[in-house]
């Protein structure tokens, strides 16, 4: 059941208007010989810049005895709390709550029934209670039932409105900055970036390609069952309640041997469940760099790490420490965390 | 246990030989106009080819009204039987027999334990005796029990050796020169080819990828259960005896839509195991284009369909006729079948 929750929890996210932001920063602009000299403009002169600007034209140099061929530049990105935030609440639970209230027309016994009760009535302390057991039902009630196409226009039409609760822009919005440089960064330096997340994988797909500049087939994430049905001359794909794949911990490494076939050399996360993906990238025959985030920053995002319930950073951080893996400090290390700040 | 069968009797192959061979006919070689004028030179001037052709030009016109963008032009291939020969058993069984053979030093058992025993006494009747059942303990005795990279090396190993029973050439030579030229015309066009595949992923991993001009991660197929280790700080993947996914019939469009999470627009198959798939790209939004391969000339490959065990060609080719499907009649078809035939 734990593995539902995380499905469940697990998120994705950002917009059109973040993206605007990447490409307006990133792109054409102002000054662009200064960019030009600089890839990573919104990180400060710190340790994780360095290091990975030196991996970087160390591994694409073809002098260097530690050149990887263009092939296996392989890069893989956990999601929340790594390319967007994740607090107070993976943003997939806001789009399943928000499900269900809209779902509620068509579901008079959701009034009385956990877990929708709770959600109809707003009541976020009650919800809680209904532990894993709830959260199955939550996701299963408004993750399934559905065709693909469908499950997709619903996502859309919801990241177009949806507003965080507490910073109050759209989740779309909350994606890092810093990160998109360095996923542009990579791929100017041909890497093939990927989107390696616990999240639901159509629920990214619906929202991130076009933030992320990542394709629907470079998204790897959870899977909910599906089925095929093909009636009267129509192929269709539904989706039904159950899980099929939790890309989390050990699936993430198990996921990426089945579907890249590749080992990463640039692995990036931000909590112990991108720990097995990180192991997994150091393990490579090529030079290999292993990043991740730690959330220090109280004031503009959130900060936490060992003891928190969402994107626990405790067994990864001591193996970052141990084996030298680089940590951006986000606090320190980033000179903007959201697009919007740049405006 | 029909699963098993499937993945057991999936298969994939072919090598540099092949590969040798594609590059000098498609490549910077003699006639290079004639080439450029003809992007399908093994082809007869027949009605499949025109089909093919025309379909390319119209999707690829940014004036016409079918245009496609090239984030969607993804083109799916069957393997066995469609892009390599599959008689007179798929030829990643030959690779598992040989693997008995191999392995039976350190399993004296096997001398008097069924399959095995067969196997080793070279009884291919007394061995389709044992039937599923049998099979599947084959399959998980080879494929399973060692890492991806253990895998993957014994696969190359037995690749660069082994002959096909009846043609006396290596397996890597048995791919259809015809399609190797269509896959490259498609890339020539934009068009992101896949393989998708009854055929072991990693079985296929190992071989194709250089013939077809195939990244990994373009690589679809059935797979084996997997499990991740971790000790002594090292990351491993282990290959565990369980069947995954079947990437078969239905199987074929769910796993398109996990791995790629956009319908295919062009699709390529010859059996019905490859029906569902055709199905699925039929039904996209877009123009797309079903291609049956026919298997019609018993003098240079073999002739079956709708009777035939292996590679069973009835309900599509009922679906190929009705719906209007091209199909190829491989005997009046294609001027030459394999690369070697060139020479």
């Amino acid at each position: 059941m734990k593995k539902y929750v995380v499905l469940f929890l697990a998120t994705v996210f950002f917009v059109t208007v973040a993206c605007k932001n990447q490409n307006s920063q990133i792109g054409s602009s102002e000054n662009a010989t200064e960019q030009k000299s600089d890839p990573l403009p919104s990180w400060n002169e710190v340790k994780s810049k360095q290091n990975i600007i030196a991996y970087v034209e160390d591994v694409t140099n073809s002098e260097s005895a530690n050149f990887i061929p263009v092939s296996e530049r392989i890069a893989t990105f956990d999601n929340d709390g790594n390319l967007w935030s994740e607090q107070p609440a993976y943003f997939q639970l806001f789009f399943a709550i928000d499900r269900v209230k809209e779902m509620a027309v068509d579901h008079p016994e959701w009034k009385t029934q956990e877990p929708f009760k709770s959600v109809l009535e707003n009541d976020m302390a009650s919800l809680a209670k209904q532990g894993e057991h709830g959260l199955v039902k939550l996701v299963m009630a408004t993750h399934s039932g559905n065709t693909i196409e469908e499950f997709d226009a619903n996502v859309k039409e919801w990241i177009k409105t949806a507003k965080h609760p507490t910073k109050n822009v759209g989740f779309d919005e909350l994606v890092y900055q810093p990160m998109l440089e360095l996923l542009q960064y990579l791929r100017a330096n041909d890497f093939k970036t990927y989107v390696v997340s616990g999240g639901g994988v159509d629920f990214m797909r619906a929202i991130v390609t076009e933030i992320y500049g990542i394709p629907a087939e470079q998204i790897i994430g959870s899977r909910i069952t599906t089925a095929y049905e093909y009636k009267d001359g129509k192929a269709v794909i539904k989706r039904t309640p159950g899980l099929d794949f939790n890309d989390d911990k050990e699936g993430k490494p198990l996921n990426i041997q089945k579907i890249i076939g590749k080992k990463p050399v640039f692995s990036s996360g931000n909590s112990d469940g991108d720990l097995q993906m990180m192991q997994y990238a150091a393990s490579n025959s090529y030079k290999s760099f292993m990043l991740y985030v730690h959330h220090t920053d109280e004031v503009r995002e959130w900060a936490y790490d060992r003891e928190s319930h969402i994107g626990r950073l405790d067994k990864g951080l001591d193996q970052a420490m141990s084996d030298g893996w680089t940590v951006i400090d986000m606090k320190n290390d980033w000179k903007v965390i959201y697009p919007f700040e740049l405006e």
